[in-house]
């Protein structure tokens, strides 16, 4: 697997919809081919702090997912609402194979 | 889900011997009743920086894996082999639901 683990900080007034926004990202990102894992995750000790786990089978796969229509949509609707940078860390999943 | 994201910087000596302990306990760990993912990455940028990404249903499932004879063995086996402490951070898994 190719994985993207993406650090993102959403302005406190902006939390409720970046996860309505993301909720909608997620659902069309599962059904892609290439696509392991598109998990949401939400920092227990601070509501405003998000991981998006992004698993593709490989590189090029993940790289098509930034080529949809959903991402495209996704990445302009939330990007006023970020309160840094988001920041795409990238990892070679070792297991599962 | 409740997701335990750990954060682990190995030994360059170790590396390997820590892959392969860490091979043993995901194919332990992905067999647990309560168990999500079990997944372990390597930072592409560097080989000595990995997650360890442990998504159970909930949090008494997670904390059962913490009892397991597997998890034991390889909290044990790779204790000398870290070249700073290992970190876990607790985050709400939002989707999939």
């Amino acid at each position: 697997m190719y994985v993207t683990v993406v650090f993102v900080k959403v302005k406190k007034e902006k939390i409720l919809d970046f996860i309505q926004a993301t909720k909608i990202n997620h659902e069309s990102s599962v059904k892609e081919n290439g696509n392991r894992r598109f998990d949401i995750l939400q920092l227990s000790e601070d509501d405003s702090k998000f991981i998006l786990y992004e698993a593709y089978s490989d590189e090029t796969e993940a790289k098509k997912h930034k080529e949809t229509s959903h991402y495209l949509k996704w990445r302009d609707t939330v990007s006023d609402w970020m309160d840094e940078p988001r920041k795409g860390i990238v990892y070679k999943g070792l297991f599962p194979e």
